[in-house]
């Protein structure tokens, strides 16, 4: 089998490792970066770089477009020219509806986003395992043909990933409302505390655990958020508008001093947030484990080592540092409730105080 | 000096502690649970208890009002009625307009709150140095005799504390920006996303990191949450109004599609939060470095071992595990530039990639 992988960065260069060891594939990569190709070759990326989308292209029965967000369509464009009638052509952006609207009409065209790769970038990160076990959307269209749509979810499946069928725009709406709108709240809340700040320099609190947990991605990677956001403008705004209304309703309830309706919907949504995290986590339900830690050099590594001894996997992870960072708190998230008691009783045998949050 | 502490949970027992040991000060308490006041007495948190509150505060020059937020104006109230005329009364909720109003006009009353102890509570968990460090606010009045205000101060500061006079609608409004409105945003976002999860069970994403770091404290501590929401239900709801602004303007932004202002707005918010988060870090400005691992057991052990064995201190770690949960990356936060290099060098040593994040 030939595929062709346009644009060899990350999500390029680890398809074509993937595909190379896993489908047993030739793979022929395109990048207007010729050093970028070079590299791809030297890493074991593809099998060899051609000059041109219409060259890479030639022969293969299936192309991964995988160039930044804003380039797919055009990019996917000029593969659909290029290609025989017979071949698959897909992407891989984290918007659909742009894409779909360009190209929704071609049957040979089925786009796609891999959950996978946001934390690095750059063909040097490539893998062939980056896909292991992820999510991967794939959204065809009353046009898709039915023989090639197959041929690009089994390719997907093959290389690891866990391929799904969804309509682009719910696609767009649902990372917008799990992705996208955290980012753009993120950015706000910052905008909001910086002009508290502005106004009560001398004054204003040490911002809290809660605003850095909430903050943490403000500003984050501007380059590919720009895209993002650009590329899925009308989801991420109908997001917003609609957390505008969930916000206003709670100013109402907070407003209304009702206890009781209050308390229900601050612990409704500790519930539901378990529930949502634990459709994530294999290892069953999710527990968190507070441990009172002095806040030296060595602690984290002294809990972890511990826990990792005892063979408890910590899915995550958050530090609550005291004001005079001589002491604070550590929480430890691991999922499964055997699991769970295992790391309150390894955390104790440290001589540590650890208690289990509701 | 003797002092009365009224309550002796984590605040109470710790003041109790921390006024013995650094003041030499005779602690009497009261708590309406006298097995509460048994155990506090047993861990030396208070010389000996009261069986009330009348009795606690005999011949104290100074009286800690420790009771949770809802009973603290009706507990001060019958502290200043048993109270002397030279015996100053403070308070440490969290929220203090409310008691201000109550008895703002009570010349021994100043309000008080301490930033600490958020990560825990019970006696049990008390300690002297609990606020070594932490930010104590003061909300003396017009009112507020000169004398008593700088009994309460100093008493603060030798303990540990760094006291700051502040209005305490200022503070209420503050607190509201950088603490109360992030617990709101993450109720408000988890329901959100359950609702995106009830229209879509079969289709919905794993949700991201983003989207867990911005929800971590949904439904925290509802006793608590409670009743903070409650007595500062004023500035909160009008933080969530401001909040709600800011949200249509930026969904205006993002539907306006200009390009160069959204990525301004953007990139404009990762600077604002490095300054915010920089305030409170002693040791210089913030570095985040991204780790790629595996996700096995004892992968943080390894990294945070080896930062603390060339005496780098972790100040803040998120973990963003792959989809299959046996990848990921780390991201470890340092304080300052000679830190933050070092810090870089350790874990290229391990063998694992490392790389600055913007």
């Amino acid at each position: 089998m030939r595929i062709a992988v346009l644009g060899v960065g990350l999500i390029g260069g680890s398809i074509g490792l993937a595909a190379r060891a896993k489908l047993d594939a030739e793979v022929m990569g395109f990048d207007p970066d010729s050093q970028l190709l070079d590299r791809a070759v030297d890493l074991g990326a593809i099998d060899s770089g051609s000059e041109s989308v219409a060259a890479a292209i030639e022969g293969a029965e299936l192309v991964f477009c995988a160039a930044p967000v804003t380039a797919l369509p055009s990019v996917a464009a000029e593969a659909l020219d290029a290609a025989t009638e017979d071949c698959a052509v897909t992407d891989v952006g984290s918007v659909k509806r742009d894409v779909i609207a360009a190209l929704g009409g071609e049957n040979r065209f089925v786009g796609g986003h891999p959950l996978a790769g946001a934390e690095t970038s750059g063909v040097e990160n490539a893998r062939a395992d980056l896909f292991e076990g992820a999510r991967w959307y794939l959204t065809p269209t009353e046009k898709t043909g039915g023989l090639l749509y197959d041929r690009v979810q089994r390719a997907v499946a093959e290389i690891g990933a866990r391929p799904q069928a969804i309509e682009a725009e719910t696609h767009d709406r649902l990372m917008a409302t799990v992705s996208h709108l955290p980012h753009v709240v993120a950015n706000v809340l910052v905008n909001q505390a910086a002009t508290a700040l502005s106004e009560e320099a001398e004054r204003f609190p040490e911002v809290g655990p809660s605003f850095r947990d909430a903050t943490r991605v403000a500003g984050a990677n501007p380059a590919i958020w720009g895209d993002i956001f650009a590329g899925n403008r009308e989801a991420v705004a109908s997001e917003i508008d609609a957390l505008g209304a969930r916000l206003r309703e709670a100013a109402e309830l907070l407003r209304s001093g009702d206890r009781a309706e209050v308390t229900a919907w601050h612990e409704r949504a500790g519930r539901r947030r378990r529930d949502l995290i634990e459709t994530e986590i294999a290892g069953g339900p999710l527990h968190e484990l507070r441990v009172r830690v002095p806040n030296r050099p060595g602690i984290v590594a002294e809990l972890a080592l511990a826990l990792g001894r005892g063979g408890v996997n910590i899915e995550d992870m958050a530090l609550y540092p005291a004001a005079d960072m001589t002491s604070g708190a550590i929480s430890i998230y691991v999922a499964g409730d055997e699991e769970a008691a295992r790391a309150e009783d390894l955390v104790r045998e440290l001589g540590h105080d650890a208690s289990r949050a509701e």
